[in-house]
């Protein structure tokens, strides 16, 4: 059980990192300036969510290391095959939330799983750590939502 | 925004295919004879929702057809990869909760954007099909939850 927390907790610092190298082109991508401002607002917290992460690897003593992982490949794959067929701006801006939010629930799918896990080891000071960066997502996903309900999709359509 | 709905549909039209082949893996590896059931119960779900997603390309007169979706393949991928390094069996059954979990949320997110975009075209009518699949994967989510959080995780650890 503590190799499966250390395996996923591993996948989710290599899924955060290559957020961080795909948030630069999806804000280059976005038009609408509240969205570009949000993503570029999640890019300074996925900053934050790879510190509290490598405090987590310090307190179990395992070193800060990535694990390739084709979940997160795969999304960012799917987004920027998307986006990259999409010529209407309002449109794309669409697409572009619609791909943040999956990549969002992927990670509360896998914060919610570490979280639960580092209980049931007794870390509950890891899991003190992971729950604030589980609610930084859950808060993005809200915010997305609400631009996408508000006014994003209406211009698209 | 037709086509981007459109692209859309077909992935998880696909993503339910590759499920339906994902899903007998998992009651096989599964030792938990509840964990088993729920896969079971949600493998009838699924193809129920594959019939709910043919209407949906019936009524926008579309044909019926999965788009390659890479990152459900990653999500299922990463699944396998992980599964098939535990030989612990309560551990396993861990494990493959959070798979499926992780396979839910990436639903939750799709079948969620699907629905704004179908009221957002004006399409109420595949509005409600689609949230009638959106209301099952999160009863299914929460189901996948309880499991984990009430014993699964305890035997594991």
């Amino acid at each position: 059980m503590d190799q499966l927390f250390l395996h996923t907790l591993r996948d989710v610092f290599y899924a955060e990192n290559q957020i961080i190298k795909a948030l630069p082109k999806m804000i280059e991508k976005a038009s609408d300036s509240m969205l570009k401002q949000g993503f570029q607002i999640h890019l300074e917290e996925t900053r934050g969510q790879i510190r509290r992460l490598e405090q987590v690897f310090k307190i179990i003593g395992a070193e800060d290391q990535g694990l390739k992982c084709p979940a997160i490949n795969g999304i960012i794959e799917e987004a920027e095959e998307v986006s990259g067929e999409i010529t209407n701006k309002a449109v794309l801006d669409a697409a572009l939330i619609a791909a943040a939010q999956t990549v969002e629930h992927y990670e509360i799918a896998r914060y919610g799983t570490l979280i639960a896990w580092a209980n049931q080891l007794g870390r509950r000071d890891c899991a003190s750590l992971l729950q604030e960066i589980l609610d930084e997502e859950k808060a993005t996903n809200i915010k997305l939502t609400s631009m996408a309900e508000t006014y994003v999709n209406r211009k698209a359509a």
